[in-house]
């Protein structure tokens, strides 16, 4: 086994010089670039284009709330027993951004990848793969929604961002195409979720689809953040404890 | 108990409306605002100016990374245990963002925001802080550092970061006076460290103090993809476990 | 520095000894210990008596289950995300027995130890904790209960299992000096509650102080495990859903 | 939708019974049961019998301790940041026991309960599902080790136990099946490792599958303390910082 060594940056042991990939992090990274730029450049090692930043910041922002769901009460649960650790509430929080719900991104994403690094007809492999995973009673992540029917307005709104800011497309293209095919398996339409639309447009934009539901966790985190913090404020914990309070213990028959 | 309400965002399944404190998400937040700009927003309730939304950039990516340190390599080792759910390694690897290591950021801040909230003079209120930590044998959040001394130059940097945005410097005028009255206390010099500078720059920009440890929690979790990532390719966590396998088992006594 | 060793266990490389603590693992503990005497000589390094070990299971048990607390719907809730990764949920719900709730134990254990630990009077020693905590406007840890007044009936039953296993009382003499010491500070009674009386016991049966708090973290999982099963077959989060879809978004004013 | 309810146990706020599944807790199960008995019972609503228990004591002592693993080492790394709330690093260190580790028991338990749950041919049954696995590029969970070769004593012993504690041997004969139509595809011997001897283990003494994983989450929780509390007295983390510190970071080529 040769010696390990990391790209990343340098410990703050190393007082002469504070680096991140190569670069000068006081001179040349921080009040010059954007967090997003920075989260950018720090996971793949390569600057994006003022287009892919501005991509990125939308798929950020995308996932960043959806009101009082059950990620946000944990996190405001966890809140009213760790208040001073805020860091505890978020990680509890995030722990819950799984393949069952908007981690399904990173589902989504690898199998456009996969498709794209195939050589041979692009809707084909598709259709076989709508098919393997309906062979396994699998769902194709990035697909269906339970309110937003037929169309999944975030998605259409991340295509265009996208494009307005110089995608070139082709992944949407795939998406688009792979959701005709499920349809087609299925007998009948199901939404291009925005999870789905995640999933090409961060493709589109070269992140990295091993750690592509980072970009949910990070985008998420932001709007937890906000959920801790009204709770201090202005909680809805005691209604939740109110309500799960009056849930009946029963006796075993 | 009135009904409780939140005020940050609406959910998934009001498919007619998708607001964030009051604006149309599609329309108004995502395409036309940075991840940081959004943030802020989300918490705060309030759109940051230019300059205040460059300098929560600047304290998100200062403590973004600092090469392999303990919460890197944990998430690196969590990571190598749940391959397919980076939230998991992130979430662990945030946990560890307590009041001992960057953390303290929080306690400064409070620290500095408490003073100027105070009617009387501001450097004896900060002299009797002082005091109050020493009677309690407790460390003063923000002060010291292992490497960097007497200066650590990125809170020098981060404070010009502030200034050239806009910011009146009140802050960083007390968090220097309480620098004096450290020194003062103990007889020898302790470094300002980036932590207590940015105690003083995220209380110029007006992010609520309540909440202002997220700041490192989401940075770090940004360097935290980017150690996830390489460990997936160019792993540490195979040495590492050599290592502490070679950590001898002794009997008892 | 001295190279670091380790006095807990063999691991799994060395498949010529399996050994804990100087046992062996197949040979001396599995098979011939309980769970309980087990966690207990892993921790302290010394075999417990039968009647500690009895009463270690009683400082478990009393501590595994109350209902459909917070701690249970964040367990459930996280179930639901992640359902085939029980250790998630589990460790979700067990992030918050902090200072807050349950985990107040470790805090009264550490005064009745440092008292214990004192040469001079120990009523005096209590009477000027008390009078050091009311200053600093802290409760004193595991005194005070919402429901049970003017005694929790599980401070009572640890004290007569502790006693009844062979207990000298000297910890839970302690505490009710604590008790009267409060009750005059304030003016009123204060309920002994079951934290403050694991804090007594565990000390009655040498558990380590620092390390108290893990009583409840292992009981309690113990307890989360039954709602994460439940969940899965009877569960609750659906309605805890719609109650908190049903709480209102309010645009700013 | 029905109101929920649960079976589980009464709130605190119920003053006038604390009950567990239909039992007074203070007055039936507290100085009555072990912690492994009650734990039993909490999730199943079944009283085991003793020679369950007993074998349930032995699955959760077997998975307690592997000396300095790498979810030992979280624990410790993050005790380091977090030296005061000890429920954290336990959560760190069980979000580790997944599906690539010890977590591998609740899959081989799996297919041992659809196994028995199938009318025909067991042994059939059981060379299809390695056949299913095989094809899809799946390792059947239970089998293989590093170290143990060719058989693993800890899964002997666990099945010693069991049979001396009134197990059928029902489940332990289906693994050794396993295994052998294992064997007979790969054209070679895996051993039968500790987790898949606690899948069939734990189904002989009807403890419910969908939760088994929670055995080696509730038994390494235990041991997890034991480092947590060594760590605080003599610690690992020093010298783990300072091999990683050492591992150097490389500007980008």
């Amino acid at each position: 086994m040769t010696d390990p060594t990391t790209r990343i940056g340098t410990p703050t042991s190393e007082t002469t010089r504070f680096r991140m990939r190569g670069k000068d992090v006081l001179a040349e990274i921080v009040g010059h670039k954007s967090f997003t730029e920075a989260f950018y450049f720090i996971v793949s090692g390569r600057e994006p284009t003022a287009g892919e930043a501005r991509t990125l910041d939308a798929c950020l922002i995308i996932l960043m709330d959806h009101g009082l769901t059950p990620n946000a009460l944990v996190a405001r649960l966890v809140e009213d027993s760790m208040p001073g650790d805020i860091q505890v509430p978020v990680a509890a929080g995030l722990l819950m951004i799984g393949n069952k719900f908007v981690g399904t991104m990173a589902g989504a994403g690898q199998i456009l990848h996969d498709c794209m690094g195939h050589d041979g007809d692009k809707r084909d492999w598709l259709a076989a793969t709508v098919a393997s995973y309906r062979d396994q009673k699998r769902f194709i992540p990035g697909f269906g929604h339970p309110y937003y029917k037929p169309e999944d307005p975030r998605a259409a709104r991340l295509f265009e961002i996208a494009r307005a800011n110089g995608a070139t497309g082709d992944y949407i293209a795939l998406v688009e195409i792979l959701g005709e095919e499920i349809d087609k398996a299925a007998g009948r339409h199901l939404t291009l979720n925005v999870t789905g639309a995640l999933g090409a447009v961060l493709n589109e934009i070269g992140f990295p689809v091993e750690v592509m539901r980072s970009v949910a966790v990070i985008g998420r985190a932001a709007g937890l953040v906000a959920h801790i913090y009204e709770e201090k404020r202005n909680p809805v914990v005691p209604a939740v404890t109110n309500f799960i309070n009056d849930i009946d213990y029963v006796d075993p028959e």
